[in-house]
């Protein structure tokens, strides 16, 4: 049996556990959301003691909290910010709909641990109450909002877009390392005109170039912060000026630049912001997947598929066929493409379902938004690092599927016409022959030109 | 400037084209919703027909329609019902989300097409009302669910099932033909153990055949019906038994069993039986899908690719690269199910949307429902007669990729353990040997038990 | 510094935390696949345990497999599908797509703990060797997808009906309870004629019953097992009958009909069954939803929504507004019903991804599965206990509400005509009077005749 | 019978009507995919004849073509994108994947036009022939995806934004005039604090006034151009300069400042722009569908819903029930964005799946994106003008729910403390009392300080 101390709350005493820092409320959500495993994502947790912080400098120095007090929310605050009291945060993200049991979570937590601090006694409420000092000037719809932008900027910041940056710069390098190797194309899986394998891998850093710029404006989106619209943005009981100055400390306290939301009832109600942010997300993996995609087109084999690449061998591939290798990274990237598909469909939809002043499908947003963000950084990062650094290609490979190709004929279009290259193409395929047996022995161009002409290191640009 | 008349209803006259027989309400949904190309699916319109039919023969049969009335409802409904009218059912889709304006519509075109029939004039009302005779004992909130589930019963049984049954004896039809033809197989993409070709396709059979079940399935979802809750399901101003007797009318009329549902509340305030029958659909386009993505990497090449199957040549495949053929019908079919795949995320999403007795989602439910049935019948069709049928083995390519495959050495783990096996695969792959070389040369097997051991033709079962 | 001990797979030595049972291909990709939070779900560990269990038996029955080693086998496998070791599957989620190395951790797993248990050293393979005895006759091709079958049917059969049942006989029972409380229906959210409150918990029940229904064809989907294909569906290294005989140890071990797949090829290589079992679940979501989100709008208010059901009072509903009370639970059910949605979309798009032998997406698609399965088990079991079983209706407010309403014009309808009747109610709308006296006024129908028809009592069924 | 005459492609001769510009591949094409209703949209079509016009200015600035001929493609160019020409396209949406035979149908309309024109014969491609002149430099390639891009950034620019600014102007005016009401706000549908409907109506006006903003970055990401990048991004047969001058043309026919895109293997391979752009459209129908179905909670009633807006009534709303009107701008408004978000589960599981040089998904995509941006237009000019502008606030209702709110009491926290104000709440709920009467009985707070303290009219701003 634990021990266990009272607390209360307006529906009356609770027994929590003793060596616990949360409070009445946060036991209550605990006993009626059992549903699960997902608890609130650290990164919520982490903004909520960042945003309690800002609340407590912001109040003070607007004359609302007095000083002794907010000193008290600020220490207790930085620890939750800091992830020192993770232990304390056990819901689940089944829970209401607005995020309100972890909000009051954070406010009994830092309340406790504050009293505590003050020497007082666990559940007094003083001199530090959850509701009336630590929550003060704020309400959950306006606060875990706050939090979900807060804590997606800065994982999108500090996690998603360094990983992007280094897997650009790797793909922009075997750009240029592969830069003179002439392979065939393939359209509709079919052969077709040259390229280089540098310019097909510039085409995938272009774009995970494009994926950073849009993750930037999805960091964009969420600059706006709710906090400060309180119950349904109006801004009921906070002191005038309190929204900019608690956005400007959050942007002091994270050095992103977070500015009060321009309409704190569009802040509240609905979630248009995130949708868009993780329409980027979406987009993003709408890319790695295809990169992904291709690059085990490239590496099938190693005998009877393409067999352009050569990815690197991680780990035995098969638990039955000895020496088999696989391109797991590949995998990895892919099914974290499709969850992240799936979370796009899973906050659209919440996304859409505010009813009038709130959107109360905040933590299922919040959990999908920083689960897509983790793990597109992470699964970059790991397909960087064990799949595209050792990536090589297999040069006489590409020779080979190259020297047989008929699209060359492409470059003979603009000699013979349309139609005639056609039909040397089609004679080459049937009979087995090469496009230049077929081609000479059409009569519609000599040797010399056909060797001018169907020059694949020429094929690789427009015509000078 | 087209010659007018004037039709009324509750919100007074209206100017309607003289040559039509739509009336009022139809003209101010026509002017009202000036949305989208996207008109009411003909389906929808015909069962429509087929239900105002049923209804007339069930009143009449119940004492609450005077049989010369319902004779001349049932003649026009019978136009309506076999596509006579098509032209008078202009309006969108996007139109009230319980498809009022619709069922109105066809209240309309019957009453004043039986009007004219019995020498009366359009837009009298007399002696055919709209509301009081065609639509008696109907609402639209049972009506339009009952059309939803007739139209997409109809089109599941007579348009999609005949086209998958021909598509699985296509495929079975294959699977026999290649049985005799042993290839390497391959698992993420990378070569694996042997299998036939026949076996190949005989898993792509058993898709299609688990897709006709689930598909039947479907159309079981669909038999209850609405019709007979009239406004909220609880059949209010319809005699006792017309809801089981315009189901067996329907059920006459169309030779599918439906019968009346027996809670007409969740029949009229969800469409969970659509979403269910959808999520086969669903489920289907992705074993299309899967079929149709195969046998464009099988015939990959001609010369760089994988090249195992020979697909028929239908049409040239590049307006620049000349010769060149493309998997076309494999493109129509992967894009068929990625238009079902939207279509089912709509539906889901529409589905969870109704409010207290109704749902008002029905038209774009319909619209998507059709839509997906339509295109996958279609594209059945299609994907059979122009790619499968004329669908061929490169039997000397098959040949020569088995003959250099790596994971024989499966068969020999057995014998010398997986670790040894694994040994020499790797081996072989780096010194670009075969794998009797390296097994001989490891001293761990002789050739005699090498060559009963590694034998392709040995590998396609379980062992005796 | 972890203690640590040396093992080996096909690429070397690695060294692995001395006191795990795992061995060198887990401790791989532990290191190579450090994506997310995500740990292989339980179900599939004790799925696996099984599996191996139900492999040892075959294996020795078909004389496979030394009995005494089979024993050690079976005895460490039962640990394993009994949970007892659940801390040695330490692997993620985001890992290679066959789940191989998930497979592996199981066979090193058992290998170790059978080999400790007979004397032996950990990471000798001897006597007991995690690929040529646990693995026996197995591929992670069959064994995986086996796996998803086994653990999805075990949760859906234990966890998920279970609770639908629950909540399905409550619902039942307060469609009993309500039989009595004629109230205003609503369509389009508008006023609409009447039905018993009753009436529209049955259309609940309907739902959920027909959820019970479907979640057992979900079931039946799953029964095929993949188990004796091996690497690519062959059934290579696999004795005769040995398929057959795991899928009936497997059946008998569950309690579950079990049985092996009619083709293998299609089980590696698709995972259709699946993507059928959770359109089942995705269609169950799209019902909860709407219940949930009903009884959320019947309980608005207090005092300026619908008022008409009393929520039980869980918890305090907001940090800023005294005394609120939120309809928590339903709010929890919803989001819940969202991440379904999600899940639906990732589990279509991966099902469709397969190529050629083998379908690459199972651990996404294993993970999104069980999810689904474990969030809806436990939010019906939350709002059954914390939202329904306290539910009670405010049967004042209901009459208030039902005596204002308008649309008992309906029943009026077959008296004076449609036109007539709309008349009435529109003049009652504008005037703020009451149908009664518009009806009298308009001289169309006398008092007792209007008082007979116009009885909310008698417009809840068809007309006698 | 229709009379034919004969056109040839390489595949050889086939009939084709005689009063049809097309030519052999269109026939094919007509022949090959009998698959669905759905037509090439009629923006590509007309973009494609953009594209034809521009190039011919391009190919004879560079000296590539014949100013004669390029004048005669010019001339027929011209009719194709001024949509002279349309039913000359009769292709399916459900083709080849690279839309080559919808490029080929513009290649052969106008060659066979403009030889109509220098007196030519059909089909003769003298001096005209769709692949050597009026597909010069060009593949379906990059043709196809730069008329998707050219298409929707028309239809956003020249048809979405418009309406959207409209519906922005209309819901601001509509906060202006709404300025003055103040009204009990509503979170997790329940009571809250006041707000007023000005205030409402303003978050409404945000939501489109981003929507708006996103609309611009989508057209942003539009501007790249593929075209120049032919068969696979080399610019094979291309005169240098081709891609920026088309491009310039481009821009210069349409008023938008069209680029060549930066890397074309990214512009032929992959659709990330148009994923991108689609998310928005997203975003947007997240927005209008809260915004839609916010006015419909508030429309509901007349006498048992909200009732707080009064919505125009612009049909009968029932076939059933006589005087219903129903919020059917708000279903066609919601019903639209369902569709839209489908079209993006579909938009963003095609754009995943290119292969190697190509994504063969484009005629989905492009018909998706297409319909989206079509049917939000026209759903917004409807809800504008049939839904907002004639919207109208019940002042009395409002009134009436604001005075019996129990939410006021949030003001009184700040002067009795949170828990004493909640109790105060809780009685006045429970004792069906005012706040005032418990507020004062408590004798924490006394009448003066109540009446200054509880006044709506203070509650809907910060404190001063």
């Amino acid at each position: 049996m634990t021990e266990t101390r009272t607390e209360t709350d307006s529906f009356g005493p609770i027994a929590v556990p003793a060596d616990r820092y949360w409070g009445a409320q946060t036991q209550r959500s605990l006993q009626n959301f059992r549903i699960g495993e997902e608890k609130m994502p650290r990164p919520i947790v982490h903004a909520l003691g960042l945003i309690k912080l800002a609340a407590a400098r912001a109040n003070r120095a607007l004359g609302a909290l007095d000083p002794s007090l907010a000193d008290a929310i600020e220490a207790a605050a930085r620890e939750v910010a800091d992830g020192k009291l993770d232990a304390e945060f056990p819901l689940a993200v089944w829970q209401t709909g607005s995020g309100t049991q972890s909000n009051m979570n954070a406010n009994e937590v830092i309340a406790n641990r504050a009293i505590e601090q003050l020497g007082g006694t666990l559940g007094s409420k003083t001199p530090i109450h959850p509701n009336d000092h630590v929550n003060r000037g704020q309400s959950s719809n306006d606060t875990f909002p706050t939090a979900m932008h807060v804590a997606a900027a800065m994982e999108i910041h500090g996690r998603l877009l360094p990983q992007l940056e280094a897997l650009h710069r790797t793909l922009d390098a075997k750009a240029v390392a592969f830069a003179g190797i002439i392979k065939i194309g393939r359209t509709h899986l079919q052969d077709a005109t040259p390229l280089t394998l540098g310019q097909e891998f510039s085409g995938y850093a272009a774009q995970v170039e494009n994926g950073i710029r849009r993750a930037r404006q999805a960091l964009e989106e969420l600059m706006p912060l709710a906090q400060g619209g309180t119950a349904v943005g109006t801004g009921l009981n906070t002191k005038t000026g309190f929204a900019e100055r608690i956005a400007a400390e959050l942007a002091g306290l994270t050095g992103l630049p977070f500015r009060t939301a321009a309409n704190k009832f569009e802040a509240l109600a609905t979630h248009d912001a995130i949708v868009a942010a993780h329409g980027a997300l979406n987009t993003l993996a709408v890319g790695l997947f295809k990169i992904a995609n291709d690059i085990r087109l490239l590496g099938s084999g190693p005998r009877a598929g393409i067999g352009e690449l050569v990815l690197p061998e991680n780990e035995p591939g098969s638990s039955i066929m000895p020496g088999k290798v696989n391109p797991t990274q590949c995998e990895a990237m892919t099914m974290v493409c499709t969850r992240v598909f799936g979370n796009h469909a899973a906050v659209t939809f919440a996304g859409s379902q505010g009813h009038l002043e709130l959107n109360v499908y905040k933590p299922v947003i919040a959990d999908a938004v920083l689960q897509s963000v983790r793990l597109l950084a992470d699964a970059a990062d790991s397909f960087r690092e064990h799949c595209l650094e050792g990536l090589a290609a297999d040069e006489a490979r590409i020779g080979d599927l190259m020297s047989r190709s008929l699209m060359l004929v492409t470059a003979l279009a603009p000699v013979v016409g349309y139609d005639n290259a056609a039909r040397i193409a089609k004679q080459a395929h049937h009979n087995g022959t090469t496009l230049r047996e077929e081609a000479l022995g059409s009569g519609l161009v000599d040797a010399a030109t056909f060797d001018a002409t169907v020059d694949a290191a020429r094929m690789i640009q427009p015509d000078a």
